[in-house]
């Protein structure tokens, strides 16, 4: 193949882009939130099961592809992902890990060579950054980032479709918009459906089993004004939740805040 | 043209069109709201108006397509429109009229062949009935229909930019849906701009200036639950109530409920 080959002999129309950049640095060492690193470039969830577990959590995603749509994914016990990057890899690429053992996080290294095993399958899960991207670009206000701190996300009441030991509310993400702004926004981000897509819920969060709107599950609170409405998404959270509620073996994510630098461009994932 | 020429022939493929033969039974004298004929086919709000004012109203809709999307027009003083009917004769083809002096309706009859003048323009403007049917046919509810009552409709804070004696408040219509209907339904109807596009406003009829959703200011009001949040949409009243405050001196628009049926398909205003 074309791409491959060039790739083979180092071309640099792909070591030059930012997104490579980036995670040839996170794999010398670098540390840093990933927010704000290669513009215009997709990020992702990461989430590494052996492939005794890997089948039943590829058919979770199937069954909920708002909260789990992935955007990439590797062959059984290679850590390389050519369509996300020519030259990744998945034990060094990212700032920062956290290894699972039955549910419980046993540790979080920056690089996990030495948990490699032969038997682990890689899932890539697309971020609310893109679709954030996108807002912005359409100069819609996102109030987490004028506030500097994380999005606001809660667990639930609406119920995944379980698969093998995979089970569990949703956990979706929170932006408070202006209704004109928020109905902006299920047309901006309708047209991402690989990065979490169209909103799952807006103006109710009791309907959803959101008891208090000030006190987030993860993340942190943010302002709503009078004139505003909360707008829910399904979140990339779930996926963690729920492997770690299902209390697998082993797995490994990454650690929060830190996602993995992908070649494929936010704009691309537009389906319209 | 093809079209034409079939048509001049009296080519039954036109003629039997159930929008053509509704028009042909109105204009022989039949009565009758036009909810539900010729389903399929898009209706449209009229407004006549002579010259003199029709190009500040046509104006007034260039600036205000959400509330006025302007489907046909005819040329001044020819009662047919042919893009919307190749038969069509507009003083004769809606079930009711109203006709206006200074601001005034002064006579509600069935046809306006006697009102008719070399000077007029006829504006036909998108209707609700038709991104109506897009919503049911994607499994929406729409309670107005349920409840077999007319949608409530407000006016509200929102002004329409003015040209020439056209100004005053967009006039809105409103819909309950839970909140996930709400955010499918913003995306069905942001497919067709031409009957009045995507929702305006959801979920806090006080940032609009509605002070009681119980009491629309046209149609009737319909039960809302608990679980469900307003959502509004701009609506084809707005033009009939800006003309009647701009007291202009003569004008003909349809009556409440009956439209004109026109051969346009609802499917083809799609945009996407």
């Amino acid at each position: 193949m074309a791409i491959s080959s060039a790739a083979q002999q180092g071309d640099d129309r792909y070591s030059d882009l930012p997104s490579a950049v980036a995670r040839r640095e996170y794999r010398a060492g670098k540390y840093g939130s990933t927010a704000g690193v290669a513009p215009g470039y997709v990020q992702g969830n990461l989430v590494i099961l052996p492939e005794a577990q890997a089948s039943a959590f590829h058919r979770f995603c199937q069954l909920n592809p708002k909260p789990c749509p992935i955007i990439g994914m590797s062959d059984v016990g290679n850590p390389s992902i050519p369509a996300l990057g020519l030259d990744l890899d998945i034990r060094t690429d990212i700032p920062q890990y956290v290894v699972w053992k039955d549910g419980e996080a046993i540790d979080r290294p920056y690089e996990v060579a030495k948990y490699w095993r032969d038997d682990l399958v890689s899932f890539v899960i697309g971020c609310s950054y893109s679709f954030e991207e996108a807002m912005m670009a359409d100069d819609l206000p996102i109030r987490h980032i004028e506030q500097d701190v994380l999005v606001p996300m809660y667990r639930t009441n609406i119920a995944c479709k379980s698969a093998g030991p995979f089970a569990g509310p949703m956990v979706v993400s929170m932006r408070p918009l202006k209704p004109a702004d928020a109905i902006r926004a299920v047309q901006i981000t309708s047209r991402f459906p690989a990065v979490h897509g169209a909103p799952v819920h807006l103006g109710l969060p009791q309907s959803i089993g959101i008891k208090d709107i000030n006190k987030p599950d993860y993340g942190d609170a943010v302002h709503i004004n009078d004139d505003e409405i909360p707008v829910f998404w399904a979140c990339g959270v779930t996926p963690q939740a729920v492997i770690a509620a299902a209390r697998v073996p082993f797995a490994i994510t990454h650690a929060p805040g830190v996602m993995l630098v992908t070649d494929l461009k936010n704009k691309h994932l537009a389906v319209l």
